[in-house]
């Protein structure tokens, strides 16, 4: 059987009304499906208001006890309940979850080499059967980027990687099409051209792009992931604009087709 | 089948070590469980560091969209995943839930009469069949006390009587033993001597204590939902100190014991 997993990143989610189209759209994708969600600058915001300062390395967030804390609140709860609840709205029966939840995602906390990055989980598990059940019984799983230590602690966790991880996990049951929404249409030949999409990239071409800088910063780690996900035994990867994700499910013709 | 359905109060909450202590109690008490929580004053803490104002009308919030977004956040997200790491920690498997993950409880929106509390909600359907889906998996459920409007919105929930409908809710299939569980020792026939706990407490004696003043304020709330769980069919209610709660589950011994 089929199933669509969706990442939707911090850049959608910002903006109320994109955000609302993409629900909409995302609720017109057939069953079984899974999203998983990306932060967003309300962390950043809360974070400042809390008097708590943000430091970013590499465009990681350094996550110390109060960042924690904070992005537990913002990702695990508002962040996640309100797309919940807007999907409830559009449709569909979902449920939010974080790795704690029902031990589903289970991280280490990264060690520390060159820099602390603090409470960041790698994901070393992640619970199929359990979300096979939630998918068997019609729900659609929503995941904050958090998972669990199997000590008592949330860890922050990349939201691009825990969605390969549960693609990749999922495939002992499904067939799954892996789609990465953001704000471009695709991967771009020219980071300064919206419209130079790369519409197939192979892992030769990926190479040279990246020899060249014209793929750098945030998509590196962003394709490593897609390209992880296809060795890993997910059938399609897609990266593609948010609002073109109906698309890249139906027809996988938007944005940048990730092949083998 | 005996179903234990547990609701912690925020006053537990606001006290790591109280609450430490009481999630390991909670662990010993055998499953199927439930555990319902309270907000507690970190909700206050984090609206008056984000300049919302705290509004509460004889002891109940006032939740306008800012108050709504921070008890969304806090309930929802930090003390709900914080619980649930806990408890998992502690050896259970549970998940953290509000009223709109899988439509579990679904409310309307409380009408204006002499006081708009904004975005509170009244409880309208408990979805049991999905509750039981997870007791049935040996997870254990963690309800936030907010819930789901049908129509995209959360509301802001009153954990005592959240509790209490959770609790009539399973009693299509379990024998369901309530257990409110707060700072004080039990109902008090002297709010000022905090060993003057009633043992046994009948509706005629309620009328009693309330008519000489002796039970007030928040208890009231809190006695009414413990008697309507027992007129709609809960088998056995207790109100008792946190610390007291595997007393009260095993031997029904501890606190206040609420009969018809």
């Amino acid at each position: 059987m089929k199933l669509t997993v969706v990442k939707i990143g911090g850049n959608v989610i910002d903006n109320p009304a994109f955000c609302e189209q993409f629900l909409k759209d995302f609720s017109d994708i057939p069953a079984p499906k899974i999203l998983v969600h990306g932060g967003g600058k309300v962390a950043t915001q809360v974070a400042e208001k809390l008097g708590i300062e943000t430091v970013m390395v590499e465009g990681r967030r350094i996550t110390d006890k109060a960042m924690l804390d904070v992005v537990t609140m913002v990702y695990g709860g508002l962040v996640n309940k309100s797309l919940v609840a807007q999907i409830q709205h559009f449709g569909d029966n979902a449920i939010g979850l974080t790795g704690a939840d029902a031990g589903v995602i289970l991280s280490k906390k990264r060690l520390v080499k060159a820099i602390d990055y603090g409470f960041v989980g790698d994901i070393e598990q992640v619970n199929s059967t359990f979300i096979a059940s939630l998918l068997e019984q019609g729900i659609v799983p929503v995941f904050a980027p958090l998972t669990y230590d199997k000590e008592g602690n949330m860890l922050n966790t990349n939201a691009d990687t825990q969605a390969q991880a549960i693609a990749v996990a999922m495939t002992e049951t499904y067939e799954v099409n892996l789609v990465y929404c953001f704000e471009k249409k695709g991967v771009l030949s020219n980071p300064d051209d919206d419209d130079s999409v790369i519409s197939v990239l192979k892992p030769a071409d990926y190479e040279s792009y990246k020899a060249s800088g014209a793929i750098n910063k945030g998509m590196i780690p962003k394709l490593d992931n897609a390209f992880k996900a296809l060795t890993d035994g997910v059938a399609q990867v897609t990266i593609c604009h948010a609002r073109e994700v109906k698309l890249a499910v139906k027809d996988g013709i938007a944005g940048t087709k990730i092949i083998q």
